[in-house]
């Protein structure tokens, strides 16, 4: 039985396993430190699709189909799929997997998707309600910056602040039993909404939200951040995740000597140009399903905290004049 | 415990109780047959805000405010808000609840929200994870009309398949416990794409969506259409609907003298010149948080089957020549 603890968190009763997870990502990067931890990388980014937007559905129809693959499960086994993008109405999940014949339920929570897909996931798993979940996202560099930014052809110059929307999806299983690390508890997104209303900055944006649900998941588990392996944050980048080390010291829970980004991770920031790191769905989805789960694997981490963070607004909005809610959800994971 | 019964219909074993619900619609819809059922008509459509994006937002917010004031429940004491909406990056939900400091799960299932909260809400109170789960969704005329069709200003003809998005909002409440109808099984969509790309004929690429999953629920539960007082759709419109009545007879299991579709009940189609009837996540939201709960509450239905169905196309998809790929989600109720 699944039981609340605290204010906001939920224990798991039946751990639910992460029994496959697939990356697959572009060429981009293909070159950047972690090639090694993906299952797949893609020279040609458009995957020989017509336009940008099917490209990403490609990516992540991929990363599905591997995951299915790795774990010898059809798509006929699998209950159903929690999926999302950023892309308008989420078409890159919507189209991506509109032949996988799997029961499908869209999600948005920006950058957030991966870990509100896994939190989501283990909740109906653990509740006995399905069998098998498959968690999947993705970004893709070209569909977002035409959609959220300029034209590709436009060639703006970029904020310092800015990060470099990954291409690449991310997809991880869970199941009942099996091998693999088990999600132990949930907590969920509270929005957060400080003020800041600079799309080059999301870090800054969602800063605050991800120290929320840190502070939030520490109290309700009575736990500290010495207690974890890593704390793993979705995408703050450089910017976001020097505030958020600053935020966590000043709140009583340093998270600085345990604590890492996706944003950070996936690039050489400098040699490949991407200013204040790495964004986008796919950024969290790649490195957690690539590089965090074949440690997990391997048992390098025994015990982590994974908080995706999501920026909520859309361009009009921005340009309205509003701020930027943010939000973050998190799991923590043991290995088995 | 929950139990899967069938190929993917869940029957609930610890069953949630819709303990309140609200609908709070424009003054269009407080002009069509359903104005007594609504529990707020406002007559500016702009809600105090300074745009339409924000007024949805407003709309959304007031109608959860609403169903935790019939229930004496306060935000503190809700687990999480399960919310979306049709605007790019569903905004709606995120601006519009911002405020409410509710854990907040976002979803995109287009026309299929309101059903894919209560299918996703309903699984996660039934398998513990929380106690009280506020399910809402909304549309706006206006903030749709701009985002997938003209500028407002351009007055431009509609054609006579083309529904008019409901500006309104609709909110339920789920608990362990309490007094109010019962969620008894959660059947979820699958993607169905028969190849249809009108953007102005939405009811005819949604109606084989909603037969898979009225067939699979039917199959799954060993029921006939008849077992049920009322097998409603969630906004295929006129168009659809007798597409799917004349699929349904096909198929072998007629739905036609039970069937009806939030779309064609909630304007006065022909006096208020809404051609193929009405559309919009805020449709199925506030015909059933309105009209629906009122008569099960009642006991005016005993046992019904609700099935909202969503176009998980965008403007851009449409544009490059793609196709339009639906989902229909169900869930059955029963009254108590």
């Amino acid at each position: 039985m699944n039981t609340r603890v605290g204010r906001r968190t939920v224990e798991l009763g039946r751990r639910p396993v992460i029994i496959s997870s697939a990356a697959v990502v572009g060429a981009k990067e293909g070159e950047g430190p972690l090639a090694k931890d993906f299952d797949m990388i893609v020279s040609d980014d458009k995957m020989g699709q017509k336009s940008w937007d099917l490209a990403e559905g490609a990516f992540q129809k991929t990363a599905v189909e591997l995951a299915l693959k790795k774990a010898g499960v059809t798509a006929a086994e699998t209950d159903c799929v929690l999926a999302g993008d950023l892309q308008n109405q989420c078409v890159a999940a919507n189209y991506g997997l509109r032949d996988s014949s799997i029961p499908f339920y869209g999600l948005y929570g920006a950058c957030s998707t991966m870990i509100e897909s896994l939190s989501l996931g283990a909740l109906l798993v653990s509740g006995g309600a399905f069998g098998r979940v498959m968690c999947s996202t993705s970004s893709h560099f070209c569909s977002a910056e035409k959609q959220f930014r300029n034209p590709l052809e436009y060639g703006g110059q970029r904020a310092p602040a800015a990060q470099w929307t990954v291409t690449g999806s991310g997809a991880a299983l869970l199941a009942e039993s099996g091998t693999g690390p088990v999600i132990t508890h949930v907590t969920p997104g509270k929005i957060v909404d400080k003020g800041v209303n600079d799309m080059n900055n999301m870090g800054a944006a969602m800063a605050p939200a991800a120290l929320d649900t840190i502070i939030a998941h520490l109290e309700d588990t009575n736990t500290v951040p010495s207690d974890y392996d890593l704390i793993l944050t979705g995408d703050l980048g450089i910017v976001g995740s020097d505030i958020l080390c600053d935020l966590s010291a000043g709140s009583g829970y340093d998270i600085s000597s345990v604590h890492n980004d996706c944003g950070k991770m996936i690039y050489n920031i400098k040699e490949q140009d991407v200013h204040a790191g790495a964004s986008g769905c796919g950024c969290c989805a790649s490195v957690f399903c690539g590089y965090v789960m074949r440690r997990l694997n391997k048992g390098l981490y025994k015990k982590i905290l994974v908080i995706a963070t999501g920026a909520l607004m859309n361009p009009t909005t921005i340009q309205q004049g509003e701020s930027i809610p943010s939000i973050a959800h998190a799991v923590s994971i043991t290995a088995r």
